[in-house]
């Protein structure tokens, strides 16, 4: 038997993400030497059925239809949110004043103001954060991120980011949360992801110009009749990075045949890396210092070199999915419980995001350069 | 708490391939709605320390350094086998005999007739067994399955499939027991998958020509001395199916550069498909239907069309990884366990491998066609 | 013998540009029937023995010192200007007061204002021009420009573009006359491909916001002292186009690794198109249309259903050369000097391209968005 | 006024073939400092009027239905033969007894024995002689000859080529002289392509194992009955080199959806090389001496560095095309009658294919290896 402490699990929400971070724990118990036994303690949903539902078919010993009550359970260790994001900030809020940590997917809340106040709170408390940047967690994007620090790239000059997909294409959709303008729209959905890798990378965005467009303007709403669409279907920013780099992102979420372009590319005076998350086990890198007449972008694939790839498996080649991303940002999200490192991507690097989206759509409906602040 | 029946697990062998399986029974019971409950019970390893390491580590209620106990054991359900090749036959028939469904990591024995003997064992017995090929388990794969069986190929013409990895390419690695003349070679290691896909796609294989290079013909022994190699290095084999259409395979474990390629290409009168695991989470179809002008080899990423997809994720285009296909092997095996379904890859299937990684090396020796029995 | 009248062509320049001009004569006379017969008449370059050597290379009957006297030549039907840009405005001018067609390598000249008088200059004369686009010349882009006004891609939506190389990437290279404040800078030199591919797929751009970097900013001169660089090695605008679509592109002559990265993706409401120049004879095409499940980028390759590819060769997938696409403008320029079609590309299209990056150029330095005038 | 010698070219056939020689000449002459001045004096075709009309399009100044007067004409230096496969023989062996030069379509000729007889009188007569295999023209595969020359890739152990299309895959295409018995078939006419790949990169071949079928084993004649197959559709060869390397080749020309795939992957010791014409401007090129961690396929473009690249353009990437690939050919061929270097690929070269060819057919026929004479 364990003899590890145990870390006991509050879900909210049995959408998709709750089903994902179910696999994050499941994997990442497997996968990894936890510091934790981690116990799935309670799930809660808005019916007490829903709940129950995927108590047992995830095997969490409680189930319950108040949030609020677990949340206040002496019994929880760690409060962790896939419910909508409106709901983030109470939800947080009330875990972090029980004294939990909390795990919160991504946005941390619609607004930076809220997020700034969820971060603050956390801080004083004490407790330890995470919010669900997962695709960060890739071991080649580590690699990417460590390949440049080293200065293997030189000195970096350019950067280019997209994050494209296709799932609000279709003009008959129906008015989402998604829609609201406080917090919705393609920047702060899917942007948010190209810029948390876009900082991972570079580092501090200083200064950005918006471009914030609405293709889709009228939606079906809930009662069937149109319904305004105010928030981006397509956001873009030029960018100025603190290390003097300059370079761009791209949100679109009605990119056609799209369903995961989230690529970059880096370019350095002594090499670059390009990427694309539609072949996330791969990074391909340009060295000059190759010689003359064999130069090229070299596709290195995902191996027991790049960690933590070798704690999934031992031969190289064979790639991580999905979830396992989710896995390494439970494992990670633990370490730092434990106090084993830093918080990999807490509440305040959570606002950090916010505070760039809202940067981005206030310099697009300025139509001029904002500093970040 | 699940009504389910329990399945107790009692898993022998704690290497790569044993840290796999438990992460294919992990993931699989979360991700699927599998008809037991799969309980750890026991794993064994040759030291009871371990196998006892192994427990806490993974879960497992129980550890052991017999496993012949542990297979006589009324606790346990299901032998999961991930010894090294030389025992799979005693442990199996061991784990027959006490009336286990027996998993067993692949190859099922180093000699066809030994697989036989295993086959009609659990035949007789009526236990539900399971070979390791989850390369099939993609469902990428079946999606091409599918698309063969329903004639949006037409009438399929050619097969070319290749499994190269470059594991052995280092001239200075010492021999192994992959190295063993009985049951070893690339065509056993590695052209067994590229022989299961061949029949997963397009059906019986019933004449072979083959080709077995030795490359590095000497490899320092436990001894330090030189050991003589007599296994291939390379196997290669023209091949003939059943549904009238020719083909051929190569297996290469000193592919220099080569991590994972178990690619394939079908050829079909009205189009065709193009694989390769190293990007397996993608199939690539070409169909002479499309219009004039606008044909070309489509790249189709792995969605929730394409099931068992939408378990692990309900968003197209994220990926499955490596272990990933391990849990729908274990999915497979415990629905044809509870009755659902025949078995996915059962050891009449595994022998079926063997017996044509033996001829294809008889046919070789013989430098002659030969008829698959 | 030809019956067809002759066209004497008088070429000025003799360096890469000069010979990739003799080349596209050359091939367009074989491969296509062209409405004339060639005759390269006279060459000229800034010294005799220069312009005799390429004379004898390459054909020319007759080689000059002196541009002005060859253009007043009334032997000669057409003069192609190849000469570095500072050059191009008087040389055109001379040669359409002599009443010669011009051919004028890119761009038109530094400034707007000069193109403008060129175009004027060559409407009022009443010849025919051509600048030297010819990547717009590859049948792929027609293909692309032709689905997309046929309908194929539903209405466009997205655009993104981009056009980077390396050959600026060392900073220790030296200032030449692509530094020079008037007119030079990575938007002006291959920007201006990126814009003039946006313009020829989705019609007229009618605002831009734009963003010039100059990353090296001293570089050595002549004397080898050091010399402040001006112009942008990087240079980025968004963009919006009359049909209602919203976009992007970028320019990076410092991109290391990157040798002819001419890229663009255009999203619509039932499909989109991916294209790469390092992989210019093929056309990635996704549609809506295809089957739930089969869908993906189709990697269209070019073939004779592409004109004019076939006019090269009659079987597809042989593949265009570089060289390929200037005779392809050549035959063009040729057509409409017969009077049988419209200019593909003439004077009036160069000016617009100016407009352009001066446009965008004025945006950058005001920090605003700007009507295209 | 060129000083050069003149060659003046006879030419037999003005069909695709025929063209591509013209527009070799052409290029040849503008791109390269050819050793002769290239003229083109005679086409021969069937008729008078289909001889005059090619004339008139490609700048021939002499037009003839009489391919054996012209072959005698003292004023013809090159006799260029791209008639059908059948007449090869007769014309060159005519050609070569007036003295000329020939340079002749591949293959050779249908038999080797036919070959053998032409190679013959070739070396007595002392002329030059070229058989049209421009696939090795390529810059790529000359990097990729000199890297495994020079040891890059290490010692060579295996070799995988394929030459693929689908240019016969509708079964309702017309009975052609492709289907011929004598000469005709996938692996005459494609595979011959692999094999000259094969051997130009790893040296000569010694052994080899066939493997022919008809997939297609009627087709409709002239006179619309179906008359018989008997040539391979698809044709496959195990192979051993000198070298010691063990490899395989394979054709076929009914692969659905496949327009040009030459494609080869060489694996030594030290590296590996990945080649495919669909992307023909490229090499794929892997070395173990790259940094762990940081290893891949690095995709090489083709560039001024890779001879003669840079003869067509002084940019890299910016890509060669098809009919580029002829005027490498027709460069080198004049080189050679220049005595400036060996034949690069004469009619003893073309009877090594030819013999290859009817080795593999003979050993597919005979079900057991063959050594190579």
């Amino acid at each position: 038997m364990s003899d590890k402490p145990k870390l006991r699990i509050g879900l909210i929400g049995t959408g998709f993400m709750g089903k994902t971070h179910v696999f994050g724990f499941a994997t990442a118990a497997k996968v990894f030497d936890l510091p934790f036994e981690v116990e799935l303690h309670t799930v809660a949903d808005v019916t007490e059925s829903a709940a129950r539902k995927a108590a047992e078919a995830w095997g969490f010993a409680h189930a319950t239809a108040d949030w609020r009550q677990m949340v206040a359970d002496p019994a929880i260790d760690l409060v962790d949110i896939t419910a909508p994001n409106a709901l983030h900030k109470d939800m947080a809020l009330a875990a972090i004043r029980a004294g939990k940590h909390v795990y919160c997917e991504k946005p941390l809340a619609p607004l930076a103001a809220d997020a700034q106040e969820m971060a603050l709170a956390a801080e004083a408390a004490g407790v330890r954060t995470q919010v669900g940047f997962n695709y960060l967690c890739n071991p080649m994007l580590h690699l990417a991120h460590d390949m440049i620090a080293a200065g293997e790239l030189g000195e970096i000059r350019a950067y280019r980011g997209v994050h494209a997909e296709d799932y609000m294409a279709d003009a008959t959709g129906p008015f989402t949360f998604r829609h609201d303008p406080a917090g919705g729209g393609a920047l702060a959905d899917i942007g948010s992801h190209a810029l948390a890798t876009a900082e991972f990378l570079l580092g501090p965005i200083t200064r950005v110009m918006g471009d914030c467009v609405t293709v889709i303007d009228s939606r079906p709403g809930s009662d069937g009749q149109p319904r305004a669409v105010e928030v981006d279907d397509i956001g873009r920013a030029f960018l100025r990075f603190a290390n003097g780099a300059s370079g761009s992102i791209e949100a679109n979420w009605i990119a056609t045949g799209r369903k995961m372009q989230h690529d970059f590319e880096v370019y350095g005076s002594k090499g670059a890396l390009v990427f694309s998350q539609e072949r996330f086990n791969e990074l391909h890198f340009y060295a000059t210092t190759d010689a003359a007449g064999r130069r090229g972008f070299r596709r290195i694939e995902a191996a027991p070199d790049h960690a933590p790839y070798g704690a999934f498996c031992v031969a190289p080649g064979h790639q991580l999915g999905f979830n396992d991303l989710k896995a390494i940002e439970v494992a990670g999200y633990l370490a730092a419980i434990a106090g084993k490192r830093a918080e990999p991507f807490g509440f305040r690097a959570g606002l950090r995001i916010q505070t760039l989206i809202e940067t981005i759509q206030n310099s697009a409906r300025a139509g001029s350069w904002l500093a970040v602040p």
